[in-house]
C-alpha cells in the first residue's frame, strides 16, 4: 500500500525556507505570491498491515520519527 | 488562490534521506514499510493572476526556482 504523508509547520510557527523562496519569487517578478510555506511530502510503501492497523501504525511513526509535534502538523492518505 | 506544489526525486534517481529514514523505520520495529520517498510540499498563496495565467505561471516558477527538473519531478494543484 502507498502512503502520501504531508507535513507542515502548525500555524503561527515561522518557516524562513518559505520566507526565503517567497523572497527569491519577488525578485525574480512574480509578486503576486503573497505567502509560501514549505513541507514534506512522504511516500511509505508499506506491505503486510491489515487494513484496520493502518491508522494506528501511521500515526505512531510520524510521531516517533516523521514529525516533530511541537512545530508541525500531518495529514496522510492511503492510496491503495 | 492557493496552491499546492508537490516536488518528488525522478525515477531511478537515489534518495538518501528516505533511506535513512527507512533505516530508522526497520530499527524502530516497522518491518513492513518496504521503501520511503521524501520529497517537498510547497504552499504558495497567489492573488491578481488571471485564471487563464495560472498554468504558465506556476510551470515557470517551479522550473526557475521551486524544481530541479535534472532529477525531480513536479505535480500541482490549484485549490481555490
Amino acid at each position: 500500500m502507498l502512503v502520501k504523508i504531508y507535513v507542515t509547520f502548525r500555524e503561527g510557527i515561522l518557516d524562513p525556507q518559505g520566507k526565503a523562496v517567497l523572497h527569491s519569487l519577488h525578485t525574480l517578478g512574480y509578486k503576486s505570491v503573497e505567502d509560501v510555506r514549505i513541507g514534506r511530502y512522504i511516500e511509505l510503501n508499506i506491505n503486510d498491515t491489515p487494513e484496520e492497523e493502518m491508522d494506528s501504525k501511521i500515526r505512531e511513526m510520524c510521531s516517533k520519527l516523521l514529525v516533530n509535534p511541537i512545530i508541525e502538523d500531518f495529514r496522510y492518505e492511503v492510496v491503495r
